[in-house]
């Protein structure tokens, strides 16, 4: 039995990019598994080294909460908790700070970026850097040494995290013994969502503002779709379907019948119009019953509560079990 | 009510510096006062930054708690408990990290001084620096904002600590609102066993090599105490009781009867080995009887642990109240 974890940092709501990219093969890889134990978390405490509003915070975790299980998570099936719940993870944190060279930590890809770009302005290397910031990826250690895990899903700019809590396990086991924690393996992704485009045919992103957020109401999910720029063709010219992002989030979402029926319309020639309201029928058609799941659950948090809670409470079974072996053989007690 | 709160880093047996110094003021203040809770907590996990043998790190810990106790500390009215029993204090470091620039640990003496020293040897300034010790001070101000403490005894060495514990706790304030910790201070102490001397005249220091430790059997007591330097005049030539430091010693130990006393024989002129054999008389007379509560305690220590659970239990019922809080404040959660 492997262990498979991912974190979740909750960032506002989800756009299709992140779901069709990640969260949903995510979902279904850990449905159907039969010999992996996949653990999901929020990671609602790496937030507070950038986050200052409380309201925001609170809402966004119940954000994330929600649309994985709108879309389809089994909780039962998987662990599903938020990091702030488990408070094993703070201190293997700590005892794992112990035996980490600070070197390490100046190392750190996203530490030195931060460095650079403060000292082409010519400012104090580390303004802006917080502790937490600093001291993250042993965090990130603690979250995934703590329950044993074999495998960490991650994308490129990611991969140094997963070496760094690797050999702080190397290490630990170097001066306390094979076997006292697991050393992880990353599983290198692509990022998720290169291949879904936005309304501005780059790729989806947040940072591009080009993006549709997956709970979007059915109005607004019409606006945005009808602000994908087009050529100014006319309606009844032929139109190539391999060299429209129209239709290629129209295949996201379609079945292979529609596909092959809405290309056939694109070579007759089709109003951008209407392939807009075809594109909007299908990706409405599909979020529909999640999304109104997902707005059932976030008028219903104590719900959403009780399925973090129980996940917690399955995650600290195993949590307790790992920081007390490690406490043992670091400290006798 | 006040809350008064020392930690006790455990570092093999103390000797009678620390003993006379330290811990027996700080027991009788903690055990008469009427308007503070004084909390003492055995730093364990502090050590953790140095110490990697498990079974002396395990023994130097229950050798601190049974010193206490056996030295009259009631645990009953002082919360008395180990550090790693409270995990709370871990999560609180990482919210503190979050609000504590990295430019502040750069500052710390201690962490300034390691990286001085490695310069000066053409070393890697980071050399030996792991991350617990850079980010010790966070774990400092962890312990002590826990409990809402207002008072924290500590020597000049600490001083910058309690400051950075201060900081963090008015930026928290600042950015979440007034109470949302309180600001602690410190209460500057002479270091403690400064009046002490050791065998060889010079304050009384483990790393002098010059101790006398607490526990140490009576045999072994008394050969200590016979390799007290001395001068070679003769027994019957007369001798000044305020130059003497097998004197000074004897007077920390004796009744104003006894001291009276022994100093008239002082000025009559007295063999160095019977004012020794005098030393060792009062010395042992006041140490009989803690230190075998002290053995006891020692070969008994599901006792202790009782003890530290129940301090352990009490402080987090303080600990778990200030977590909320401040968790609330941050994160709405």
């Amino acid at each position: 039995m492997k262990t498979i974890l991912t974190g979740i940092k909750p960032t506002g709501m989800a756009h299709l990019g992140n779901i069709l990219g990640a969260v949903q093969p995510a979902i279904d890889l850990a449905n159907k598994s039969v010999d992996t134990q996949s653990i999901f978390f929020i990671a609602d405490y790496h937030a507070l080294t950038s986050v200052r509003d409380p309201i925001a915070f609170k809402e966004d975790v119940y954000s994330i909460a929600a649309t994985w299980i709108a879309l389809g998570l089994d909780t039962k099936k998987s662990i599903f908790y938020k990091q702030s719940d488990v408070s094993e993870i703070f201190e293997l944190q700590w005892i794992l700070s112990c035996m980490t060279p600070k070197g390490d930590m100046n190392r750190a890809h996203s530490y030195k970026d931060k460095v650079q770009k403060n000292l082409d302005n010519k400012k104090d290397p580390d303004l802006g850097v917080n502790m937490g910031l600093f001291s993250y990826p042993i965090l990130m250690a603690a979250d995934i040494l703590l329950y044993d895990t074999n495998l960490v899903p991650v994308g490129k700019d990611q991969k140094q995290h997963i070496e760094i809590a690797r050999s702080i396990a190397q290490r630990i086991n170097e001066f306390y013994g094979e076997g006292t924690l697991i050393e992880p393996q990353e599983v290198l992704q692509e990022s998720g969502a290169s291949y879904v485009v936005g309304l501005d045919g780059r790729k989806m992103s947040k940072s591009y503002d080009n993006a549709i957020g997956v709970w979007e109401t059915e109005k607004r999910l019409k606006k945005l779709i009808n602000k994908i720029k087009t050529d100014s063709s006319e309606p009844d010219t032929p139109k190539n379907p391999d060299d429209s992002f129209i239709m290629d989030l129209y295949k996201l979402f379609a079945t292979p019948e529609q596909i092959a029926q809405e290309e056939a319309l694109y070579r007759e020639g089709i109003g951008w119009g209407y392939a807009k309201a075809h594109l909007f029928d299908v990706v409405n058609e599909s979020l529909k019953a999640p999304r109104e799941k997902y707005n059932e659950l976030m008028q219903n948090k104590s719900a959403l509560d009780e399925v973090l809670e129980d996940g917690a409470k399955r995650a600290r079974v195993v949590a307790s079990k790992t920081l007390s072996r490690v406490r043992n053989k670091m400290t006798g007690f």
